[in-house]
């Protein structure tokens, strides 16, 4: 328990001293948050088992057990464990004590952060000691040069070094009068260029407009009633105005930033699916919005004694899957974006002619994605700029997939000249605060864009400009690929290479 | 080009002396392939103008264009550009010169790399270039400890830097009878120590079983006839039996790897679209069928001269969208995963029972999705391990829109005492070369698993086997989290932060 | 015109006399309502034509053309027209003549209605000139019998004869305390039998609750900006609760029975789809709730000068199409049925065990549509019934495509002994007046559960009620479906044809 | 059983004298079939009660129950059952004896028809029973000029009478170069009209293409296994081509006329659904594919004794849900319908012009069907124009849900002058022998289009036709509407009854 005190300070002081002044009265409350966070993650999640680990120690693989004698069942052999190929890290004797109390399941792995009060060194041993299970070379794979103390209880357990992934600049950006240089990270190649491409003939073709429709993050629980009739008397009940201020005042408790703003039930038989959707300040807000549901529920035990809570996340939310709950009415920013390209532009910069573009996009983002039976891709690709840009600036890569609902619409106007070009993305879920745009490399990335943190003046500013930067992106990244396989480049850019192998061949 | 042809040496060097013996010969095509494709795509991609600034300087920002003057209209102002806040790095003079002139719109951006000859200087230029024009610290945000070279005309474009994503560990993995260290690359707190438990559990169940049901990348141009019946012909030309081994040729010579294994069309009206499916060895394949795919096309122009190709990818693919064809006919590979949990084990490791799994995943996973309107969706969070091991070992992020698609299944077994789990994954697109594998941190994700690089004896082992740790691991994470729900743990072990302030606030 | 006021005249007369006293009102506002609907009818749709054809008569063919000269193109040939099968009927000499004209296109097949004054003879010598024009006999369709006044203008046009469908009955189906017995009009075996199976089931058990969750139609124009932003802008102000009373108001004088419910809306671009919602009293309200949308769209024109209307139905209503909008927010009533059918009751009526039938419905209905990719078909055989009580009571069965969406819930009770079962359906589309309720035989049906015209005292009663028979019979027809494929027993009804091959094979 | 024998002669003699002499020889099979299918049916489907009732009388309602005192608990009240406004119909003395037996419950209602031994009879005495049970007044639903007997184990159990629905001709459709007077059974008004102008504008540009692409019924059983190994092996084993010829020969004992196809499965965990294929002669196909599914469900049985026959339809089939595997793979037969409409005509006759038609159907047809989340419903009425056709040639009407899925394309071709319009239906299910078509009045309509019963020299070819004039009157319907509404018609059309309030108001 000393050390975990002594990791807390030493988080507290490293976000104290890394802090902007104009931010800190938040940061502050954060840093408590985290302190508390830290605590209450290690002992609700490693959980009984950590706790009893201090009462009785012959119990300590209770929750996890990466390596216990238990796990490996005589007919399980291990990966190819040639030791000669194995580096042989030199480390300093204390630390070889503790891997090989590890190794011989003396010591549980996940403990290693508690135990030894240093991450880093926590990481490091951990890491010899799959080096040593497995007999695989983990070389390539950086350790340092990362604060594993920013990760403690937040975002990542049993650390064992980080990958990377270069962050390329699309921009800049030209959107609602505002110059955005676009951080991508992806390893996908020619993404970065198509999308600066299609940067470049928005921006000379005077810029594109957003607008956020929508900001509301929601959650579904499934509750269950003895019958039907009991279900529908619930949802009558919250999606009754009357009752509205009830639930509001119930539900916002759970941040200062929560706001409920509506209720929307779905009834399969006895159970019963209510979605909140409430509004999130600059948090993605899945965390608020689940603890403003759980106020919510508890409260309606009081009521509803029949209720039975089946679960907290009954799939109506609906997070990390292609629903059409959330195509049709949204989940976190609602935005569209829109541009219109001079026909110069369309010729010089993008080398082809708006008819193709918009029979193109007909015949591919509209007929092509309907006769493929799609839920909400009627794009050309806008799942590659949304998860560059999550990964860059830390938002959840797992929920690109509603995130990157859009449709793209191509239309000529000005008779036939010019391009109108819009993409539609009901269900961009970001934030500028909380998870991953915490870490260092993700934060200077949301710092580029101005938006980094909370949003003093206007909570939630920063997570809705953040999205709209997405979608800013989506409509670059589709005019460029859009462009590229209307003059039929596509094949030339990516086909290098086989491209390559056939000229050798010949 | 001097400097291009020297780093192609340098490339080469780097790439022969890190292989190992055994896949030399691999290795080599690799390089070979690389330099070519590095050429091509500096001449492809970056294009026209490249190949023009050579023979007249005049026309540089032909395609890329991050800031020229044109690209900046009166109307828009930078992003907040205190230059007090700016910290004033230090550059040797000859650095200083270049950022000017980049600033000065004197030198595109784009062109460093190869102007400079040094990808890590053209990195750096380039972030401090970026740095003075908008004013904000990119101090957080790594630039060295990275390899700028491995991802020219490769991965990422115009970059400047890299992201920094924690890998933890969850396992062992007990699969197919071999134990699995899974490297979970993520910044969303608990998933790691959540899949971990899972792991956990079906370790001390025995262990879970997956199969490859169906392995092949597919890719559907669409193509325009002047009527409708035309088109019809061509669907019966190329559906035919007769017509595959003559299709199967001009396909197959895209790759040594690619073979055709059918083609499946689809009809809008007089628009054609042809859903090649192929094998693709360890390589996610997109590439290789793209290009057996123009193959085929170019052939097909001969007697089908009417043929309009509109586009390479027509959407029937279909690729980063959610799409009820690859839900129902697979893309990449199709796989199920399955595991039985001992009773003791569920009560022991998972907390709850095997009732309450079973009817929590009839109530969430299969009616809440449906209910929902979910395509695919009928998992709890497959989308978070598909994610987080994407990023670990270098696949593409944007695919896990369709590569999440999950059905999970519980029942209860011997008379409803054992639970047996499952996870039936269609469309899981991943690889063991080419694209983000190749990158030095994600490389050595894969060596941990066994699986790196080309499988030398059976073409495609490895890319399949990567395939089924996935979906090992969404089965571990799909029980654990159900699990999670089911013993009403989720709110907890989620909402640390709100809590605490409740705890304070009382 | 003589004749047409001729034919108005026998129309309301009919009307009056065959009105109940206490629906005299109602009755007489929609005999003038019929009456002019005729006039209208006419001008509007045979349109500029008929009012041509009475200023000069030389173009007449003008939007009608079932035989004109220029519609047989030389290369076109008649269905083999051998004329000794067609029987000689004898026509009284006056209508010969007729026939002559029309046969030699000198008079419209569609003006004979109103040039004889006469719908029965209009009806016979239609039927007797495409019996000559294509040597096909009619016998089998039988033209007497049927009063062609009552359809003139309101239900189909061109008639030559009427199907007959036979309607069984099933129950009575115990439902809200109250015995119905279910008219169904239907040509598949065993349907009715099958679903008086589950009548039984359900009455024996003690009976079936239902619930109207929900009663609206809806109505989404699509209208088009210059500019996304437009677009939204309009958006904010349809969905403002500020200008709800306002735009209520217009809507609402469509109809003494419109009630505006609200306004949801989508964006593709600049392309913006209002869904309106409004209860119908007893119609099922598509024309209502057209005309209300009309009169809304004329409003806004003033305000949103730059709006064009592009449709006023633009298909995110979603009318006759499976659509997710239906499915997830509901359109016409949205019920919910249940039952709590007996262990005992299962076993002697069904043959078969609850378990059987909770994992047969978890396979088939919850997963097997899963895998299917099924949008809101998650039920056995909902369509079935909705369709053939939609036929037997006059509602369009071509909006049978949502209104069977449902999802079909059985779960074991009381410890597993007892079986839950529900049908939950969203979008059942009925109504009780206007339309083909207005029929004899249909109104007869509608009659039958008691349902029939307008319910005076609480308008919309009927309808609702019409609904929760509808799902009411869903739940009923499920039950003994899944129960008869529970119990191995679908083959052995279905298959009573190759059985007896079989055993004739034997 | 001496009236069912009798039944079956008069049945046979029906037949036999009905039928053409060219298809003496089917019609016999058939009435052979027919023959013991009605004894089959009696025996199976009333079933055990039937035959139990033989033996021993006193457990007659086990099956059927329509009126049996249990039905009717205490707190059920019967529907207003005022006697004095029921008709005294005057029965003959043995038929009130009937009617008395009945109402007390001393005969069950479905075993009126092998009593007595005359369907008509039956009905006639089922009709009164309800009269006096319910207090209701049929007399609006005819009785008479209906042949019961045809329908006796075949279409409907249960009858009381029939509804009649007119049958208005909408023609010549000009398809494939002949003429077709398309029989459309609706209700719903203007609906004709417009269709039969689509057909106008259709001939007078030269005619509509049509072109089967695919033709296959399919039916999908649900098994299970104990483990997803087991399951997958299975797929194996029937999706190898190595096993398809063992397949179908086993699958084709079912029927003369059924040809296997193919068969794809789909997996769930241990849940494995088989979709097989097949051709089915001019039978709509659903009983012979699934008597061929037994067939090969019986012969798996031996190698795979591990296989729990979970139904013999598990969803993925999909029959009478909206499917994604339907609108992917096609069901019934696939359909793609074309036709140029030159510049002239669509002035002249459909009111509008083609450049407004291409946009509205890009913006409500592909993009606002889109946005609705529409499966395979990318069109504006086909749904219509199916159920229309379908309930006049006896097909089944609850196939309309994937029956009328459909994409309509439109596109200005000849620089824009001209329009091409097309009709992509994947799912059409009908038959011409079976089922509904059976039945005097819609064999009538099945003969107008010359596709009456069987096609001798070419099995398949009549439905295979009676297919193409479903998609060309869904041609001629989309072209229709899609013109009203662009010529801003619709509301005109549809709003006669509104309209004519307003001018009155005014």
């Amino acid at each position: 328990m000393a050390s975990l005190v002594y990791l807390m300070r030493r988080w507290r002081e490293k976000i104290r001293s890394s802090t902007p002044l104009h931010v800190v009265g938040l940061a502050e409350i954060l840093a408590i948050f985290g302190l508390i966070a830290s605590l209450i993650y290690l002992l609700s999640f490693f959980g009984i088992a950590f706790v009893q680990s201090v009462v009785s120690s012959n119990d300590e693989e209770e929750d996890f057990l990466p390596h216990s004698k238990t796990t490996a069942p005589s007919q399980c052999s291990l990966l190819g464990p040639s030791p000669t190929e194995v580096p042989s890290e030199k480390l300093p004797e204390e630390d070889e004590e503790i891997v090989s109390m590890v190794l011989a399941g003396k010591m549980p792995s996940y403990l290693l952060e508690s135990k030894l009060g240093d991450c880093r060194r926590a990481a490091g041993i951990r890491r010899v000691v799959l080096t040593r299970m497995t007999g695989r070379n983990l070389e390539g794979l950086p350790l340092d040069g990362f604060d594993y103390e920013s990760i403690l209880g937040q975002c990542c357990e049993l650390p064992i070094g980080y990958v990377q992934l270069p962050v390329g600049i699309a921009g800049p950006l030209v959107l609602d009068g505002r110059q955005y240089y676009v951080p991508m990270a992806t390893t996908e190649g020619c993404l970065v260029a198509s999308t600066n491409r299609g940067c470049k003939a928005i921006a000379e073709s005077g810029g594109a407009i957003s607008m956020v429709l929508r900001d509301g993050m929601t959650r579904a629980p499934a509750v269950r009633f003895p019958s039907a009739r009991r279900a529908a008397e619930l949802k009558a009940f919250v999606e009754s105005p009357e009752n509205f201020d009830t639930l509001s005042v119930i539900f916002n408790r759970s941040s200062r930033f929560a706001r409920l703003q509506g209720v929307h039930c779905a009834i399969a038989g006895r159970n019963l699916y209510m979605r909140f959707t409430c509004s999130t300040g600059d948090a993605m807000g899945m965390n608020m919005v689940s603890k403003g549901v759980q106020n919510v529920l508890d409260f309606l035990q009081n009521d509803f004694p029949d209720m039975d809570v089946i679960t907290i996340s009954g799939n109506f939310c609906s997070d990390k899957k292609p629903a059409a709950v959330n195509w049709i009415e949204g989940r976190g920013k609602s935005v569209v974006c829109e541009a219109v390209i001079k026909e110069e532009v369309v010729k010089r910069v993008l080398k082809t002619n708006v008819q193709s573009l918009v029979e193109l996009n007909t015949i591919k983002n509209l007929a092509g994605s309907a006769v493929a039976g799609s839920l909400g891709g009627f794009n050309a690709h806008a799942s590659n700029i949304v998860s560059a840009i999550f990964i860059a600036t830390g938002q959840d890569p797992a929920q690109n997939v509603e995130s990157s609902h859009c449709i793209t619409m191509l239309e000529g106007i000005n008779d036939g000249r010019d391009l109108h070009i819009s993409v539609t993305m009901p269900s961009i879920e970001v934030g500028t605060v909380g998870g991953g745009t915490q870490l260092a490399s993700q934060a200077a990335c949301l710092d580029l864009l101005g938006v980094k943190g909370s949003n003093v003046s206007t909570p939630g500013a920063n997570a809705r400009l953040l999205a709209t930067v997405v979608a800013g992106g989506v409509l670059a990244g589709e005019l460029s690929l859009l462009s590229a396989q209307a003059a039929g480049h596509l094949v030339k850019s990516h086909m290098k290479y086989n491209r390559s192998t056939k000229d050798i061949t010949n």
